[in-house]
């Protein structure tokens, strides 16, 4: 505990890598503003690295392997963590919590799947963890949650919250590149990594949705609990069609309170043209709210890279290092709700886009549209390209579905007797759509 | 001074409009979060009224029509001040402050005329004013500047700000409608005023404006800083030709921080139709904030409405009550730079829009070119429309010019001279172009 007002708060930071080098120049560059507005300078006194001899870009800064002389130095106060991935960043936090240190983390795997407890924990140390930089980068997300929507009931959450995909998601519905040259190029800027199934199979979004949706629903969501879809499946035709009639194709990350529990997907979804969330393009991310006073609010901005992260991990400090100023910190809360219900998916009613390659026989439409009948699913539209020639070999004709509501189980149904059909060598795409 | 942690925190309220009614709901139906939040109870102790006999839908609240029986009252340690207008709104506010309470306000011609002070005097008497209701309704846009922002040198602000002007202009845009015609069904809505003034001149905006900017750029920006344009002059065919040119014509406020000093400004302009701000729709407002760190962000929801705002006002009320249980509020800093210098709207460097309605006459285009040629003013695209039905009767050619960025200057210089062709009987609209 740091006793005096003149006296520095003491910042520890484990990791050095694109985020970290710029967590340290930030607190190097913008040393006045923040000394300004904690009252008391913010010094960075020890910071966690693999290799203390490799040359860096942040000079002035003491460097060490060895995380104890980061953990248990009673010189620092605050424990900045952006090791990323699950260990040993988790149990590092655990030990600086024990050591009665602050945690600020970017980490959203250790918050997604270890967050609450954490929280607790600290919590009963009169210690708190503060994790804005998790999820949007520098877009303020979390810390809304914690204040500025507390008065509204959260109905629901909409989130385009994995920029890396969204870029290849752009790059295929504007330049029409298919998925895998789209994902190179997202490789070849850096916005993607080598082994990319993490944000292309939906996982970092879904840690994200996990985040999010314990602190709208106040309950406990673990990563597991999320419905996830990636986007390799996506086909160029798929963002014609999706054009044709007026919609994008996000990557969507969705958090509904129903009824029957909450619903928590991830999958690519079709929202409409001119809706906010349409327009978030390339490697910017956008959260959708809906509270019940609020009602319907957005924030938008660039969800990863040094200069967004970095300015919410200082942000954190600073608000961290202000109360430990001010007496004994308030910690935040933990979810209050232990134990959700959740929403199977099967359960989830919504509108279809269905896209079939078929041999263009007369008859296939009205046998397809029978079986959709049969399981109570109308349709809305129904669309015929003929002539289109396959990757396998042939010119098929490609048809598209699209249906008013129906629950996921019928729809899914459907598809099994569909895909039996011999007169439908394939079915293209099942997408759902976000009104 | 309230000392025991189980003892609740008193909240008095001035004004029971449409604000406080709502105010005082969620206060009353949210009291069980609220109070886990805090840590002990929020009640709302009294309300001033002009009519504590009417009939009102909210009960169990003690109305008074003495503003000392709220200001005064020893069991109210936050006052809320829901009344608007800038007197006696503003000398209730000090009034309060002097009595020692924290103020929750969400007056924006207040704190735009005088927020800076009331802000200072309040730190001085170790009080807080909370204010995020008073810009963009529930949308946390003041929170952000406070914390989340704080480690960023912003560079720009770029904002839909008034849900009415916005309203009228999406019907004119969406429906063709004229401008009165778009300005009665927003009254006829209730989204206008019966004097629309403060709305359709922007003086609305330029409020909000000086609240942002002043928070954005730590300088003292005052209202009558701000340049402002309404859209009262705006015609249906602008918006034609901005949807062929592929832009929205929102009413837009900008403050820029340029070395030349700030441009605070406040009028129509042509936005990318593919940005995000081009897509704010009907009530709907947005904030977009560039900063060095964090890049580009946006917060979007509604800007105005009982709901919205009292979701602001009561997240205020909890902060400031959690604060004030938790030792010595620590006030918000008021701005540091007290001399900003601003730059003359006549310095302003942008692209332009200019409609002419002229005789179709051979020769009025090089005519106009040159004159605008004649001041470095180079042309990026032309349109002429010929055989246009005039309202003052007449058939005349529309001719649009889209400029270079050029000097705003040297372009008022040539609208005079154009002004004085007899070839050009009348100046149909000039629209800046921010991209």
């Amino acid at each position: 505990m740091v006793n005096s007002m003149t006296e520095a708060v003491g910042v520890g930071m484990l990791g050095l890598g694109v985020v970290g080098s710029g967590v340290a120049r930030a607190l190097r560059d913008k040393a006045a503003t923040i000394g300004q507005r904690v009252g008391r300078p913010v010094e960075l006194r020890g910071v966690l690295v693999r290799d203390p001899e490799r040359q860096r870009d942040v000079e002035g800064v003491s460097l060490t392997r060895d995380p104890r002389a980061v953990l248990d130095d009673p010189r620092v106060q605050i424990v900045v963590e952006v090791m990323g991935g699950e260990e040993p960043a988790h149990a590092y936090i655990r030990r600086a919590i024990s050591a009665g240190k602050h945690i600020v983390t970017a980490n959203k795997e250790v918050m997604a799947k270890h967050g609450p407890e954490i929280v607790s924990d600290a919590a009963r140390c009169g210690l708190d963890v503060a994790y804005e930089a998790s999820v949007g980068g520098g877009i303020p997300v979390i810390g809304p949650f914690k204040l500025d929507l507390l008065a509204n009931d959260i109905s629901s959450l909409s989130a385009i919250i994995n920029g890396t995909t969204n870029y290849i998601i752009t790059r295929m519905s504007q330049a029409g590149l298919d998925f895998g040259s789209a994902l190179r190029e997202a490789q070849d800027a850096g916005y993607a990594e080598a082994d990319p199934r993490n944000d292309i199979e939906g996982i970092d979004a879904a840690y994200k949705l996990s985040i999010l949706a314990t602190l709208a629903f106040h309950a406990r969501v673990h990563p597991n609990d999320v419905y996830r879809e990636g986007i390799g499946g996506l086909e160029p035709s798929d963002f014609r069609y999706a054009r044709e009639l007026g919609y994008a194709t996000p990557l969507l990350a969705i958090g509904k309170r129903e009824p029957e529990g909450l619903e928590l997907r991830v999958h690519p979804a079709f929202v409409p043209r001119g809706s906010m969330l349409a327009n978030v393009d390339g490697v910017f991310t956008a959260v959708q709210v809906e509270g019940d006073l609020i009602g319907r609010i957005l924030f938008y901005g660039r969800g990863a890279g040094a200069g967004p992260t970095s300015s919410a991990v200082v942000a954190d400090v600073i608000d961290l290092a202000q109360r430990i100023g001010a007496g004994p910190v308030r910690p935040s809360l933990a979810p209050t709700d232990a134990n959700i219900r959740l929403r199977a998916v099967s359960d989830v009613r919504t509108r279809y886009y269905l896209r079939l390659v078929s041999a263009d026989r007369p008859g296939v439409i009205a046998t397809v549209a029978g079986i959709l009948g049969e399981r109570s699913i109308s349709l809305s539209s129904v669309l015929q390209k003929e002539d289109v020639p396959l990757e396998e070999g042939g010119r098929y004709a490609e048809i598209v579905f699209m249906t008013h509501h129906a629950q996921e189980a019928a729809v899914q149904e459907a598809l099994e007797q569909i895909r039996r059909l011999e007169v439908v060598p394939r079915i293209g795409s099942l997408i759902r759509v976000e009104d």
